[in-house]
């Protein structure tokens, strides 16, 4: 019976450790969508949710099917809801990918990123994706070291958040308002995946050793 | 036991209303702050954060308890698990009534909203502010119809979140680019609370009635 449980926990932990690879795919191809303008891109990555959708959904059932029928307690149970945490933050992140994608599609034939700060949001994207790739292997893994040092590329995501703005209300930015709000709004979606992806991580860290999350997040 | 248990269960529930209740007042002062661009006020909804995040951390370490000592299965176990997610949204909500508040902050002793898209932004506050009261309510009082009617004033955010973009892509914009940068991010910001409002009253529905709030969210 144990044996089992755990099995289908480590099954559980397989799973989400699989929709955070579709997500880091998600952020990857909105990202190109974004910077090339391809329409066809950015509707890959909006139909595709759907994808991530139904896989939350699964991870769902199977949480609330070993809550009931296995009735866990202490760390057990402390892991069975965490999971249900991280997928719930996973889908969301998912969803910020399309928000990404979507404002690609809005501006199509041409660029929503202007030339001259496409290389700092090229750059949020990068870390956002490469935050994402390393949190699939923190969870497959429990890999609590990889876990604490994703704070570093979150710092670095807060800094190139922070440039965007200085690029936007310099006297130099003769990009209009319309660039200005995409970038704003761009910057925040890249933001909020790098904030999940740290999230998801100190869940990994709370599931391994029993120290609260909440602290972490600051 | 099983009385025990359903006291405590409704002692949650009182507390989430009172969360909730506390988010009211977070959005309805940090819009206080950003139309008069009173810093007192900003500083205020932003120190009061606080005390949302520990209350909390008091429901998860009840729901927790709960899980651990009662062992609910079915429905009491859907319901428990589902006042854990909707902790977690109320307190979200929070920050984003601290985002606003900040963006009032950060252009003091000046508004940060100029007078034309004022009454939109006023109107939007005023919108996600009623739905949040309400759901304070509906938590209370377990009320799957004012839950469900929830969606329309969602709908009105929504139409209001284009009309700030028409306003600002529009020529007449006289307003500059931190302006438009500014609007679009508390636009943003309304409409996550009204989105979270709306996902809180749907997992009432699924609490009271089994239906599963996924399909509600579209």
């Amino acid at each position: 019976m144990r044996e089992a449980f755990h099995e289908q926990l480590d099954a559980m932990f397989g799973d989400l450790a699989s929709i955070c690879e579709n997500v880091e795919t998600a952020v990857r191809l909105a990202t190109e969508a974004l910077l090339s303008g391809d329409a066809t891109i950015a509707e890959g990555v909006i139909s595709a949710d759907a994808e991530i959708d139904q896989a939350r959904e699964r991870v769902e059932d199977s949480a609330f099917l070993l809550l009931s029928l296995q009735q866990p307690v202490a760390s057990d149970l402390r892991t069975v809801v965490a999971a249900l945490r991280m997928v719930s933050e996973l889908e969301r992140m998912g969803d910020l990918s399309v928000h990404v994608a979507k404002i690609a599609r809005l501006r199509v034939p041409n660029l929503a990123v202007p030339g001259a700060v496409s290389p700092i949001i090229e750059r949020m994207a990068h870390v956002a994706e490469e935050m994402v790739r390393r949190v699939s292997r923190i969870i497959a893994d429990r890999d609590v070291e990889a876990a604490r040092a994703l704070v570093h590329m979150d710092e670095e995501m807060d800094k190139l958040r922070r440039t965007t703005f200085a690029e936007m209300l310099s006297a130099d930015w003769s990009h209009g308002v319309e660039a200005a709000v995409d970038v704003a709004l761009l910057g925040r979606y890249y933001e909020r995946i790098a904030d999940h992806a740290v999230s998801v991580a100190n869940r990994v860290v709370f599931v391994v050793t029993g120290e609260n999350p909440r602290t972490l997040e600051g």
